[in-house]
């Protein structure tokens, strides 16, 4: 592990929803329908703008009446400019891997995530922590749990996600260049995980790293 | 004008879709169909990351094979921390104002502005010349024009968008605290205009900034 780069300069997090394998299969009939009346082709991005960037062991506010729920994917933080990259080479542009919270209010579509739902004050907690990328032979084996106030609530490996890390290098790279401390988020499990005021929400990715946050009382 | 603060150190380009009054008005009625079947009752935002910040007079590439459009929009330069603001309130929290050219691919939805469309490298020059907020009594009667090859083909006042400048600032910033630098781009005319290769684009905040770019030969 190292803590070497400092993600919170001028970065951009980019986070990749419905790369879930068993959720993407669960809403195919929904993706037939309008407007789109098909599955998405390229991955579903969203960002988490810098009011939301946070740190292991913060507390994260829920906006008063709000349903706050929250996911755990994978950091992938890059090291240097990634423009049109093959899968092949995209892990000779990462640096390690990190532990991304993503709290969120829940989704009303599944196809763009919303601002406003995903943009809340601090609701993206990162790992100082990181996971050298020449300490681990097969990132797309890496598992990532979830306990909340001790009970596991989710475990998702990267061999469950639609697109691996690779595969998602190549895709985000081809959309938009990647920067030195840019990260993507490469996958959280398909079924966010609902919270309550005062829960703790701790994630590993197995072996390696953990993030712990709690959810704060309710406040105006 | 100033050139006072630097907006390309760590902020968010926040830009406000379909804030045109009449294209509102025009889209009532795909509005009312699956899967919303209401008009948005939120500002419709998007962000322009930092591999899209560009500058006056520079080139902008447009992907092979890709119909490349543009806007242009005043962008509000926000001062100092704004959290929940009111819009009486909301000018106390601007240091002045910018041009924004919006460089993308059309639109397939109305809702969501797509990451892949808004995302290209380079596609968000802003005028390095910044209007004082001091210098402005009335900031939403200001009128942005856009020629291309020296023909104009758009005009839009502030007075003719939805939601105008104080009203934005107060509900972006009950989205996501706004910080020192961000900007929000507050509207752009609702018909983009579309571009070929070689094509200069001026727009002018009348009687006070121009910012100048062209559109590039087509590249791999």
């Amino acid at each position: 592990m190292q803590n070497a780069l400092n993600t919170t300069a001028s970065s951009k997090w980019v986070c990749v929803a419905l790369n879930d394998l068993q959720q993407l299969k669960a809403l195919q009939g929904t993706f037939n329908e309008a407007p789109y009346k098909q599955p998405p082709t390229q991955p579903v991005l969203y960002f988490k703008p810098r009011n939301t960037w946070n740190v292991d062991g913060a507390t994260i506010d829920a906006p008063v009446g709000e349903p706050l729920v929250v996911g755990a994917s994978i950091a992938v933080i890059i090291e240097r400019e990634c423009c049109r990259v093959s899968a092949d080479q995209a892990l000779d542009y990462v640096v390690g891997y990190r532990l991304l919270h993503d709290f969120s209010l829940p989704e009303q579509s599944y196809y763009r995530p919303d601002i406003k739902g995903k943009c809340l004050d601090g609701s993206a907690p990162l790992s100082e922590a990181q996971l050298a990328v020449t300490a681990i032979d097969t990132p797309n084996s890496l598992v990532v749990t979830t306990d909340v106030n001790g009970v596991r609530v989710a475990e998702q490996s990267v061999s469950q996600l639609h697109r691996n890390i690779n595969t998602l290098i190549e895709a985000v790279s081809h959309i938009m260049t990647l920067q030195p401390g840019d990260l993507i988020a490469v996958g959280f499990p398909g079924e966010r995980i609902a919270l309550q005021p005062g829960d703790q929400v701790k994630s590993e990715i197995v072996g390696h790293i953990a993030l712990t946050n709690s959810v704060g009382e309710l406040s105006a």
